[in-house]
């Protein structure tokens, strides 16, 4: 008896480790001093300029999003919602990321596939100007289904100390102001996945009116990096908080950056939620409440900042790009929480 | 329908993180200078000292070690085997430790389980000295079968710049030193499990008088963190090359340190190989040159120097309370490799 007779494939896992080196080079920025295949990946950060240098890390993963994956065959985007998450998770406080790292782990190794979720993995570190410095892709027997896998991802990001963003400095009479999700991001699939598959007996093919769209396509849009539009935002400190909307939706994220004394009042009336999110509340009979705990109803980022600055920010955030931006409530004196007005008649 | 009913529970997950927190603090070094909830944990490297400060990152998985785990119902020491086999990772490139996350992902929250594993995780975090600075806890249902879970984890390190150790200085002549491993560490449970369990027909509470205790008393022996022991040497600039002998065994990590023109030989016979690895090969009848490929075979660390400098290496690895160091072969030309003479007549 070998290994290979025991379900692990060292040389097939080999012939993947160079499709993922140049994958992972395909990444490299000027701070990488190691290849792939070392024990551990060197970077070298760029200090200058930095009065006190501190690093901003994360780990995360795609949840079960990797589901529709699965039953989409499409294996190339998952890796970009996992990149972009983790990328957002340290944006909010105020740093920019340096490297990534991906742990992949399978049933069995699927080469093709395997090479397809680090691709999207590069895609998205590209896209965020952080270096693919590492991973581990694990062949675990008897531990996923067929055809299954997980996927995590771990980011480690720089920032200046004092230009940590904390929310700390938050005081009632500051605006919140939303920046627009793709969709559902990473969370709330295990409900969405319910509601769309087993309650109404869709598949990831089907094509939905109200979505314009088949599920699958609505279901694996891509997570959004918020890095270009909000960083110049940071950098010219106009930010006071920075609030990624992941799992436990506005409702659980706000409160995390608000300061004793301060409470977030959101105007559900400020923005139309996309169709996704009318769709399976109706579908699905989700009391509002749960849809504003489960998903981000179309706000994926929500930047704090002094109602005198408000004009400054939201054209510093017009000018990166984000032509979405809009006020969507304020901070009052209260407990930390959020109360919400507006359209459905409160939570 | 509700979150909760799709299979996630928010506050279930709510009071695990209360007892995460605790543990996490347990571990915060002087350079944590956040709390866990926030989004990202934020880290103050101390850079005094450092001509050109470097990060060494890395991340790892337990592999279907966790299988014996969830058999034995012993959830708090596959944490400690995370953090040491990644300490040992970046260890070997010249880096100690700065901080930690995790990821773990079950199919079904079972607070006192995932509250054991983490438990573990800072267990392995104090001895290591490294903060455990956060982590992801993932409810998945449908990914996992019930009672499973996968862990995975992410290291960063810190090391001067031209103290990394990456055996680029290896010359023929240089000595190669073994420190010994605890048993399987974390690679060739795959293989293992089929002997045992599969072959054999033994279960983790079976008694086997050849290792002296039950199976899962010795396939859940914990890998052993070298940083203690090898640290010194590497900071006295003792060694040249560092090899942590994980999947792939001795014939495939002893090669990623060696320059062009340097072969590895070992002699098997200058130590013993523990009774598991004789236990697993005879009634597996595994072929010799798969042991050497799969397992560690006793030897969990591999140490480059100077024939000229092996008695002062070995003398500070004895300081360090490492006793059991052992000259187990030399460095020869030759392509890039492992050789071997001794017991067994060869691969």
């Amino acid at each position: 008896m070998d290994y290979k007779g025991a379900g692990v494939d060292i040389d097939s896992a080999g012939a993947l480790v160079a499709r993922v080196r140049d994958l992972a080079r395909s990444t490299y920025t000027s701070g990488v001093l190691s290849d792939i295949g070392a024990f551990g990946g060197v970077f070298r950060p760029e200090l200058a300029g930095l009065d006190d240098p501190v690093l901003v890390a994360s780990a995360d993963g795609v949840g079960t999003k990797l589901k529709v994956a699965f039953a989409a065959g499409r294996h190339d985007t998952v890796g970009v919602d996992l990149v972009n998450h983790c990328v957002n998770d340290i944006l909010v406080q105020g740093a920019r990321p340096l490297f990534f790292l991906d742990y992949l782990a399978t049933g069995a190794l699927r080469p093709d596939v395997s090479a397809a979720v680090v691709a999207g993995v590069a895609d998205g570190c590209r896209a965020n100007g952080c270096a693919l410095l590492g991973g581990e892709t694990a062949e675990m027997p008897g531990m996923y289904a067929a055809g299954e896998y997980d996927l995590a991802g771990f980011v480690v990001g720089i920032a200046d100390r004092r230009r940590l963003v904390d929310g700390r400095g938050i005081v009632p009479g500051d605006v919140l102001i939303g920046l627009p999700s793709s969709g559902l991001h990473t969370n709330g699939y295990s409900l969405a996945r319910r509601i769309v598959f087993e309650t109404l007996g869709l598949g990831v093919d089907s094509r939905v009116d109200e979505l314009g769209c088949t599920v699958g396509d609505e279901l694996l849009r891509i997570h959004r990096s918020y890095l270009r539009a909000v960083w110049p935002a940071v950098e010219a400190g106009l930010v006071k908080g920075l609030a990624h909307v992941t799992g436990g939706g506005l409702t659980d994220n706000l409160p995390r950056i608000l300061p004793p004394g301060c409470s977030a009042h959101i105007d559900r009336g400020a923005w139309r939620a996309p169709p996704i999110f009318t769709f399976l509340q109706a579908r699905g009979d989700v009391p509002t409440a749960d849809m504003y705990r489960t998903f981000n109803m179309g706000i994926g980022m929500v930047l704090v900042c002094n109602r005198g600055a408000e004009p400054e920010l939201l054209a510093a955030l017009a000018e990166a790009g984000e032509a979405g931006a809009v006020r969507i409530g304020t901070v009052r004196p209260g407990a930390p929480g959020v109360a919400y007005r507006g359209a459905d008649g409160g939570p």
